[in-house]
């Protein structure tokens, strides 16, 4: 699977749709599924779910669809379910502490495994089984460990030495909760999560009339 | 401006990121911007930005470009900068807790004016300002007040009920923290976070080639 072709970011990104929607029919025992029936319940043209698997190379059969087992399975292996990821989180505000405490984490093989702020009136606090510890232990600590990826959870000015200090590190994935697009060198990947860009998406569509 | 005029949800999902840039030229005295200027800080195409922001009448000037400052208000006014929004949070678990006390939502006029849970052991605990509430009071608190939005924050299986209730009191919009993909009437807004499908990418990013 993959084997250096390029697939689609936009591909990508309905993946673990994919992947929750098959879990669910799995855990409802549904053995099988056509592209006609994923469609209706994914809202994706049954024509787009055939091209997007196609490029996996999970064909479903002609009368009898796709194998659901088979299809999870694969899915996961593509995404990389089943193995193990080391996260850190910089910054133990509201959010960054939500998510070093969020368990659906670590039951996909995402582990969490240090927390750290500037602040010295939270350094030393637990969060869940995590002390907070001084981003100047940053170096000792990923130095010492391998760690896959960096979740950002900082006010926006903290963000561009924050930044330099996990790419020097080696850390080659950053997940972005700050209110910040970021500047990085083409070898690291980057998923952002603009919660406040969200909103005021939502709130544009309560006032507005949008198109698909 | 939206009059009547259906924009298409790819262009609305770009704006707040405009919103975002523009605010910070301004912070840094910017008075004026060219769409190549602003694509290369933005990494879209300026004829994107072009057809973008025509969209809304906003047309820059051969030569001169774009007013940052007008460009900012009008494209705060576009998503509705400055009105108050109501928003009460369903599901008092970490996620749900760290929304209702993030700071820059009331920023931007987003007030949380309650949260709620089902469970015992977190009712009445408090969470920044509020109280956490029992889901049982939410008819009489929504049929008290406007609320605009409610928060989804809450395990898979209590959406189904949660949606019911929260459509029954009129609640238009819904910001949905949960891993699934609500089944709703035509008239009630969406917005999905789904952070393990986020994430999901991320980590498949780190593995595989992708193309955007």
């Amino acid at each position: 699977m993959g084997n250096g072709k390029q697939i689609s970011l936009a591909v990508i990104r309905r993946l673990p749709r994919y992947y929750r929607y098959l879990q669910e029919l799995l855990e409802n025992n549904v053995g099988r599924i056509s592209s006609m029936e994923l469609s209706a319940k994914m809202n994706i043209t049954a024509s787009q779910i055939r091209q997007d698997l196609n490029n996996f190379g999970c064909f479903g059969q002609q009368g009898y669809g796709y194998n659901v087992e088979l299809l999870f399975k694969e899915i996961g292996k593509i995404l990389g379910v089943g193995r193990d990821y080391s996260l850190i989180v910089i910054g133990a505000g509201n959010i960054g502490q939500a998510l070093a405490k969020y368990e659906n984490f670590v039951k996909r093989g995402y582990n969490i495994v240090g927390i750290f702020d500037n602040n010295p009136a939270v350094i030393g606090k637990p969060v869940g089984r995590l002390v907070v510890e001084d981003i100047e232990k940053l170096d000792d600590f990923v130095g010492s460990r391998s760690v896959d990826i960096a979740v950002l959870a900082i006010p926006s000015k903290n963000v561009p030495s924050a930044m330099r200090k996990i790419i020097a590190l080696g850390v080659k994935g950053i997940w972005n909760f700050s209110a910040v697009d970021l500047d990085a060198p083409p070898d690291i990947e980057i998923e952002n999560v603009h919660l406040t860009d969200s909103l005021m998406t939502l709130s544009y569509k309560l006032s507005n009339e949008t198109v698909n």
